[in-house]
């Protein structure tokens, strides 16, 4: 356990909002392993690695703190291997601040024939198909042996589409649990995060946050978006949910990435973003540009010896050509994929550092027009042809 | 082109033995790209990426010299490639000395359907099938193009077991082959290797050995070991080779790099081994010590907080436990890789810097002696069927 702030509310934990722009805000969110700058962009590091790269390598591109996944590592190694290690952040050799998320989403999209009682969920591994029961309690005992700074509340990511009246029945049930999760946290080392849900419903999204503020978190998740529905109606669900959260504590919307999305979501007042969309895209030869997306595998990159995005800081653009990298992927080599990871990460990174900053200096929106006017988002069919991919990987996992 | 020592006969190349312990010798190998102190271990980068690996892992493991594939790299991703960007070192981001082979291994061991002619060798690609003509003069522009500090004769590599008289017919080609290399080599900023071919017979060894030092060669590779034979075996036709070898140029036993064959080879007056072993090994768990090979996934190391090495110097042992690795491993985490590559290189790199200071400090037997007596290498057994495993894979390929 880590020193204590005496008699504060959030324990070691403190979030100041230094500027605002708009809706748009930059902050500081201080953590028992350091301080966050906000908005921050977090690496995911599912089972303690974010995948491909080194620890050395996250800090070198000036990440201040990263996601791991409580169901995952519950699953496997198990919580009493971090435990015994000293938690993760020993374990996984990152001594910034973690976030482990609390694995509800995983339960109701990775794990086979789950079943939602009254106390918890019952659910098979995606990895053996063993049983296994997660309560609100359980999650949060797991989550204190991992050791992260942040945990989340355990909750129910309804699937998209679904009938709003069970959306309703899967928030309130969430709300329940928030309180349990509540109730059940000890280590005051750990910032508890309450998440808002109620899919694509303003008013749902609206009574969520207000329920939960009533409950008092020192952060709040906005979970259950980007997982299919329109642009225009996560945009309008999130807005009503940061509308009804209060302004002191810090908003993360989970599972969003696509630079774009950041960019609009900062400018509803959310402080804090995390993604797989770097280390995926990375896997599939897909580079983050000011352009948009480019895939290294494509022949016209075979001989071209500039740097995948000229001018980018980058530790990779500053030594490596598309052709090499290329060459990387075709030749099937695994340093492709970790160079890949690289860049993309200090591509989100930076962005969102640089909306910091545009905030500070009061321009947040033309930095995000800018942004935007040069970045060619992945069409809406480009977009359904990954989601209905996605499904069927997940169909098969369950299967 | 790098800077000349004027009138040379080698060029930029100066070798220089400093020290002799018995047979065993240190050294400093001079290269227009800095010094190599030998003997040295040289990891393998194939493909123009030391797999799974960064150039500053290598850089911090204190790699002095890297290899790389002429018949890889002509076929993927072309030597017109390598050769606009500025060369190998350009390309792969590495600023130190690098060496390749000529691919002659590679055509016999790996390419499908080869046909020896008098001139050269036709054959088609394990990537696609593609037909090739591979002839002394040819391979030595493609190494030219590539950029190499050190490129190697093309040489015929006869299978093992094979008829004394094929040996032999293979061994002259050789021995032709070489002459041709050498007439049609132009570029005086990179060392060209004569390579001794003769099998496991130590009368061919020795007459390879003393042709190609009748034909001058700024250093010489000793190829066509460790391919199946008996240790025994391998050691006497060693020996034979590096007898009748000059003493004032550097010796390279190609494609070895067994712990145990590393000591004895360098008691037999070898300065410079390559090896798959570090990276291949590493991509299948199994991790180097000094007592022996271990198997990282094995569920012995699942809760074992200890670093793989205690007392090992290398990055990985100085932060990750083995129940990390072991994690990693378990859930096909890239990472994996990379960091049981970066412990195997340190591993094999320090055994040869212990060596050369051993040498240095004229106690070379004694840390041979030191090291074997608590190193226990795999098996006869084991060994026989990685054999078979890998005869079976270039069978597929070749299929």
């Amino acid at each position: 356990m880590s020193a204590r702030a005496p008699a504060a509310d959030d324990g070691p934990f403190r979030f100041e909002v230094r500027a605002v722009d708009g809706a748009a805000r930059s902050g500081v969110f201080a953590t028992p392993h350091g301080d966050v700058p906000t908005p921050v962009f977090m690496p995911v590091g599912t089972q303690a690695t974010v995948k491909s790269v080194q620890s050395r390598d996250l800090l070198e591109l000036d990440v201040r703190i990263v996601l791991a996944n409580t169901y995952h590592l519950y699953l496997r190694p198990g919580v009493e291997i971090v435990e015994a290690a000293g938690g993760l952040h020993e374990f996984m050799n990152w001594r910034r601040p973690i976030l482990t998320d609390s694995g509800g989403f995983q339960v109701f999209s990775l794990a086979a024939r789950r079943k939602i009682e009254p106390g918890g969920v019952r659910f098979q591994s995606h990895i053996d198909g063993s049983e296994h029961y997660f309560t609100p309690e359980s999650v949060m005992e797991a989550q204190e042996r991992l050791g992260a700074d942040v945990i989340m509340a355990f909750d129910e990511c309804a699937p998209y589409p679904a009938e709003k009246s069970y959306v309703r029945e899967a928030m309130e049930r969430t709300h329940l649990w928030a309180e349990r999760c509540r109730r059940a946290h000890t280590r005051r080392d750990q910032a508890l995060f309450g998440i808002v849900q109620g899919g694509v419903w303003p008013d749902l999204r609206e009574e969520s946050a207000r329920r939960l503020t009533e409950l008092g978190f020192p952060g709040y998740g906005i979970g259950g978006l980007s997982v299919g529905e329109d642009k225009d109606e996560m945009l309008s669900a999130l807005r009503a949910a940061t509308s009804a959260l209060p302004t002191d504590k810090p908003r993360y919307l989970m599972g969003v990435g696509a630079p774009e999305d950041l960019l609009n979501a900062i400018a509803e007042g959310v402080d804090m973003f995390d993604c797989v969309l770097p280390t995926r895209n990375a896997r599939n030869g897909t580079l983050l540009t000011a352009a948009g997306r480019l895939n290294i595998r494509n022949a016209e990159h075979r001989a071209d010896l500039r740097p995948v995005e000229p001018g980018c800081g980058c530790p990779v653009c500053a030594v490596y050509s598309k052709a090499y990298l290329h060459h990387l992927f075709r030749a099937d080599e695994l340093l492709g994929y970790t160079l890949a990871t690289i860049h993309n990460i200090w591509f989100l990174v930076q962005l969102v550092v640089g909306a910091r900053t545009a905030v500070e200096e009061g321009r947040f929106e033309r930095y995000r027009a800018d942004f935007l006017a040069g970045y060619a988002p992945p069409n809406a069919e480009a977009r359904r042809r990954n989601r209905e991919r996605r499904d069927r990987r997940v169909a098969a996992r369950n299967g």
